[in-house]
């Protein structure tokens, strides 16, 4: 477990301290520029649902290496000792524009600008995407689950086949501010106060003798009303157990919640469910569904007309299943006034700082962007700056609430055009370049290929 | 970050303590056997290397709920009090078996069996499953890539892009016991003693008049013979600007240890990289390649004849990207006595205590396994049993260390059978269960039907 901030600061490519020593070596302390974006997004994906600046801001205000790592760099031949030394006093002292997690963005569009001596924008390179790569994918198909069952509770119930105990509480705090209801992860409720739900898994109906005794043993211990798994053994008998112990706590005033379905055709067994319920005189047992779900079986199931009142979204969700990598880089776009840029294949970086604008068309909902170099004027009326500063000189500017950032980011999902609103289909969608900053692209490309003699 | 002991506590499923706070209610203090395995493998993988039981068994020695926690629950009103009040005292106090981490396992076959108090057991399902679930795709994948490559050095590049800081160093750990030579984790060097390895990033190219300029300035300040990273603007002639820097170097008795490819064509370049390498004199650099790489990327370059001679391979070892969820599960096997299953379509559970038992052929290499009831004796010679206690009564009976691991994890990829060595498709491989296992799980699943009148 990363347990301490020494560990953090270790939590890095060792190639980002050979080149800080080489900078430290060389003087080199002019101010770097580095640009976060992704380069492609996954198949499917029509758009990136940004998250974990919050965590990754907080990361850097912290940031220091204390005596146990210097000791470890210490044994490592490739580092100078000098230069282990000095980072006794490293702190991260740079400024940093960034999106509002939870904003939607597309390829080549910066979530974030790191300006700073270049040894420390390098230097937590490692730190800077580890912390947004995964929560932006969590957020984006969490999303896209939204999109798939609209009104809709969803519960994230990833955490168990998350990466790891970090990655399901950002995985958590993610599905939370793209929409989800609540979460199974008690760390998220504790840290983050988003609302923890849970009742039974299988193994507690088969530890009792039969699916009835266990029903009623957990109706008869559990201090609220509910949830009953009806599948472990015959999902319609299940329904008529469930049945029965809701009569019983009828007459004592209390009553089943709802019934959950965790196997089996999901879209058929909720109807023969439904029918049961409805006809045994119980239609405000609500019906919860689980089990492999994503935004692909979320569909299928709305357009099956499946009368299920909420999802459990577990392990597909926490790993990003269908999408876990997303070409997310952090790249060098100017160093000391000179832009900067690599022509290696399908690679190329925008060079300078940035600025991305939003145009909110006619029907309230967005419908171009524009990435322009950060020092030109809004292009008119109708058009936002996505971009705004989070860090100034190494100090967080303000750190909104996760509440916050979630009202954000679901009104903002109302202003998602209709052709972003597919989950199986990627429509375009306009993002187009300034003339300023393609003229800069241009003249970059130029200069640097002349300089090689390309 | 998930940072401290308590955090651990918390970082489970909020149903692990609603089913708990019941089983306390109740007194329900029978004992519980819980099987870890995996019911269905990924598309292509052949086997499971399992990996992440070292560090389960970790936590779970250690593993309490502290004031902050208590404090925590104390708020939800689905635990009862007096329920929060008892986990004050909570330990682990029970068995575990488990196969050694680095061995290769089948579906169905038990990664560990834990026997407690059925609340224990219970209560760190999400804990266990976390634990082992991602390491274990990693290091299958690491030995994978080992596959595809023979003979090469491979390295972890993997940390950007994992889940998570704790998911990147369990991840370095996973690859380095699956054969790995080293990890850009500089964490993982610290916490595990794991060789750590890296150089240059383009930023650093970048940051330069010219990429000459920069070789020199690297080779200038590094304390070791360098690798220099040469497609940053065109890779033959970043090979040319490598062999002047190589020959300045040299006149200082000095070397260039390798040149960097990281996009385009790497068969071809490499090739001609080679001869440009070759023909200045310099037979001795290696070349070394990364850049989106997985065992399908290796297996292709290995079958064009590509003269790299060791690969980073990154994100999609650490996102275990084409595989990033197995069905790993953990199920009730027995209560007090009783056996314990779902009926759940497709989700059936092998009942009671078990052992894996593996057989090795005349050719050394293992041929067939059987899963067997633990209190079965040897099927014969030639078997060799996989499970062995790991915890007794709460307390580890030994913890090996990651060189012992791996030193035994390679020598068992030395006996993997030819059929298994292939990455692109699968072929079957036998596990039977054993006739006395087979007939408890029919009489199992005969009691409970009849139980539940099915």
């Amino acid at each position: 477990m990363v347990a301490t901030v020494h560990q953090v600061a270790l939590s890095t490519d060792l190639y980002e301290l050979t080149m800080a020593a080489s900078y430290h070596a060389l003087g080199m302390r002019g101010k770097a520029i580095f640009s976060l974006y992704v380069r492609k997004l996954p198949p499917r994906r029509s758009f990136l649902v940004v998250a974990g600046i919050t965590e990754a801001l907080r990361y850097l205000e912290q940031l220091h290496f204390d005596d146990q790592a210097l000791d470890y760099l210490r044994s490592l031949p490739v580092l100078p000792r000098d230069f282990v030394d000095s980072l006794a006093s490293f702190r991260f002292t740079g400024d940093i524009w960034a999106v509002r997690e939870g904003t939607v963005l597309f390829p080549e569009e910066p979530v974030l600008e790191v300006e700073a001596p270049i040894l420390e924008a390098q230097l937590i390179e490692t730190l800077i995407i580890n912390a947004i790569h995964y929560p932006s994918l969590v957020a984006t198909k969490a999303a896209r689950c939204r999109l798939a069952a609209p009104g809709k509770v969803l519960v994230d119930f990833g955490l168990r086949r998350t990466p790891s105990f970090d990655a399901g509480l950002a995985a958590a705090r993610a599905a939370y501010l793209a929409g989800f209801a609540s979460t199974s992860n008690v760390l998220a409720g504790e840290r983050y106060g988003i609302p923890v739900t849970g009742t039974v898994a299988h193994s507690f109906i088969e530890a009792f003798p039969s699916e009835l005794e266990a029903f009623r043993a957990f109706a008869r211990t559990y201090p609220g009303d509910p949830v009953l798994l009806i599948d472990t053994y015959d999902t319609l008998r299940g329904a008529q157990h469930a049945v029965q112990v809701a009569r019983e706590l009828r007459a004592e005033g209390r009553r089943v919640r709802a019934v959950r379905l965790d196997s089996g055709d999901l879209a058929e067994l909720s109807k023969q469910v439904r029918r049961i319920l409805d006809e045994a005189g119980f239609p405000d047992i609500q019906i919860f569904a689980s089990g492999g779900l994503d935004e692909f079986e979320l569909a299928a199931l709305t357009a099956a007309g499946a009368p299920i009142d909420g999802y459990g979204v577990g392990s597909r969700l926490g790993t990003s299943e269908d999408a876990p990598l997303v070409d997310m880089a952090y790249k060098l776009v100017e160093y000391d006034g000179r832009p900067a840029l690599k022509l290696s294949t399908g690679k190329q970086t925008l060079v300078g700082p940035k600025q991305v604008w939003r145009h909110l068309g006619a029907d309230g909902r967005f419908d171009q962007d524009l990435i322009a170099a950060r020092d030109e004027p809004s292009p008119g009326p109708g058009w936002q700056p996505l971009l705004q500063p989070v860090m100034r000189a190494g100090r967080l500017v303000d750190l909104p609430s996760v509440e916050e950032l979630r009202a954000e980011h679901l009104a903002s999902m109302e202003r998602l055009p209709e052709s972003l609103r597919r989950i199986d289909r990627v429509e375009p969608y306009p993002v187009r370049l300034s003339p300023v900053l393609q003229a800069r692209q241009q003249a970059a490309v130029a200069a640097i290929r002349a300089r090689e003699g390309l």
